[in-house]
């Protein structure tokens, strides 16, 4: 493990970044890139795809002078391949980008690609860890909770996850809140209908039980059943659902607040009157844009590999690339996905009991 | 079936309120129908609950005189009663309101109860129209569709659909469209984690063949497989879904406009500039405040049953009471009730072809 993640002896990080996923194509990657470098002298970036279409690129932004190596690789995974197409082919940047970090060359990956795809190849050439049944995506999630944010797992991983997976997803969630939000026993909440007992499905009440059990050793603490209102507020830090439910209410969470932005701005644009208010209120605008912008919490990160790989939004700007790359950052830096190893190592025997 | 929904001849409609269910007391309830009363002088109603407590609130208002007959019924659905246990009792404002319109006194229910309970006791008193397996709830999502709202179903009468249930869920969904939006050939979106056919669960590619076969024969255009942010969009007008993922994503919206909408004001406050940009601005941001008001569209309605109920927010106010008055009021105008019972029998021979 520690080959895979520990940072360089001078204190730098590398990253793996595959640029040719994106929706907008490699030059809004490799901006992201030299924002990102431009911020932090700290990392080195390892960027793969077509060699042709990158070197100027790269040899345009000075900021990325010296910090980036290019790995030649043509094929690109298209957004609509299908994850087992993708498994097959060995010329693609996003399985190069992955086994830099399987070589140990790099601390993390950055990809914008296709994310069923990026999850089948990372399962394969990194694999997944010991005792963990099906990897999870988390993200963060804008909300009234102090530090701004909440986690939400699984966010589309995988379409079913059992009582087991529900359990796994809310120790790998807890240990990411621990690490990336800074909280000491973070609040686990079950994703439901309802908050009574009786409600939803059954496999939910086994996970109620499986996870109330083990959040004493897990080091979290479980608040039982949430709906869909509490993840963006405050009775819990961390919400644990299937993947298909979590893709869903990430979605649908992500179209609303893009609608009511929108309806914002024609609201602002409606008459003079408002015109100049909107001029007056520019800086509050602006504050609460950077509270409800999606990009700047762009990035949902796999848990329960070996390595870390943080999946940019296919339609990220620069900034939104920028953003995937400072959360890789500083996962890498923090040794994330050490710690979240060890965590799990620590609960699997547990949950084998409870199994039983 | 005509007994049941059929306008009285004088041209008035007769709504049955159930006055004892609401998070905020029954004084709530009385205010939301004098509201109703004050601008549509069409509506009668007969209100069920305590006669003790209901006199001296509906004689506090000018608008309801003569427009109340008050039936006197102690017992009340709490909020976290199990629907079998609500079942079970003879004696409340929830039950009396239901069989009014049981017994043709009334054309329409509305009830800020208990959900799972109103369900439940309505199949039982008012029963399920024929062909219908399981009924669902509907709900208006504010979108960037034309009409400015979108339908979505299920959201919560049931926590399972197969895809038989997820046609009539499109075929109901369509016809409170046509209806309720007067759209002539509604577009219907089934719900699911990705566009592409490959993806999702099975039990939701059954769904697409099955429904895609019987759009031209219920009059609706199917769009295929839609996304959570296709909820507020203008990709279709129906949103056909699960009970269990239909409610989490129905919350998720809500949650979300609410916590933008109180960073919005948080923002107005911050500084002395932006509190007079908020002045300036008050008429356009008031019209956006209408726009995502969650209370213009509160009423989630029945689809499937032998009469037609409006479920209100337990915790809506007098505006939001009256606009649940007020859809139950167009429906029971519209004669959507029968309406929806002759779309349903008329496509029910074509999904059992479709079932062998």
């Amino acid at each position: 493990m520690s080959r895979i993640e520990a940072p360089s002896p001078t204190g730098r990080i590398t990253l793996s970044i595959d640029a040719m996923g994106s929706d907008r194509g490699p030059a809004v990657v490799v901006a992201g890139m030299a924002r990102s470098a431009g911020k932090n002298p700290r990392i080195d970036f390892i960027v793969h795809g077509d060699e042709a279409v990158l070197t100027p690129l790269v040899e345009r932004r000075r900021n990325l002078k010296d910090r980036v190596t290019i790995r030649h690789a043509l094929g690109v995974v298209e957004m609509h391949e299908k994850p087992s197409q993708a498994m097959r082919r060995k010329d693609t940047s996003m399985r190069s980008a992955i086994d830099a970090v399987g070589a140990g060359e790099a601390q993390a990956i950055v990809s914008c690609g296709n994310t069923g795809a990026l999850m089948a190849v990372s399962m394969v050439r990194l694999r997944k860890l010991e005792g963990i049944n099906r990897p999870a995506i988390a993200c963060l999630w804008p909300s009234r909770n102090r530090g701004g944010f909440n986690v939400m797992l699984d966010v589309g991983a995988d379409i079913r996850a059992d009582e087991r997976d529900l359990l796994q997803y809310a120790m790998m969630g807890s240990s990411y809140a621990r690490n990336g939000l800074g909280l000491e026993a973070p609040r686990v909440g079950l994703l439901n209908v309802g908050t009574e007992e009786h409600k939803g499905r059954s496999e939910l009440h086994s996970a109620h039980t499986l996870i109330s059990d083990n959040a004493e050793g897990g080091g979290f603490k479980f608040v039982g059943f949430v709906e869909g209102g509490d993840i963006p507020g405050d009775r819990c830090d961390v919400i644990v659902t299937d993947g298909f439910t979590g893709n869903i209410a990430l979605k649908t969470g992500e179209g609303t607040a893009k609608l009511v932005g929108d309806f914002l701005k024609e609201a602002f644009q409606a008459t003079p009157l408002s015109k100049i208010a909107a001029l007056l209120a520019l800086t509050s605008l602006k504050r609460l844009q950077k509270r409800i912008d999606p990009r700047r919490v762009n990035g949902g990160v796999f848990l329960g590999l070996r390595g870390t790989v943080v999946k940019s939004h296919g339609s990220a700007d620069a900034t939104g690339v920028s953003a995937a790359i400072k959360l890789a950052y500083e996962l890498a830096a923090s040794n994330f996905a050490d710690r979240l190893a060890a965590r799990v190592a620590s609960i699997a025997p547990a949950t084998e009991d409870a199994a039983q």
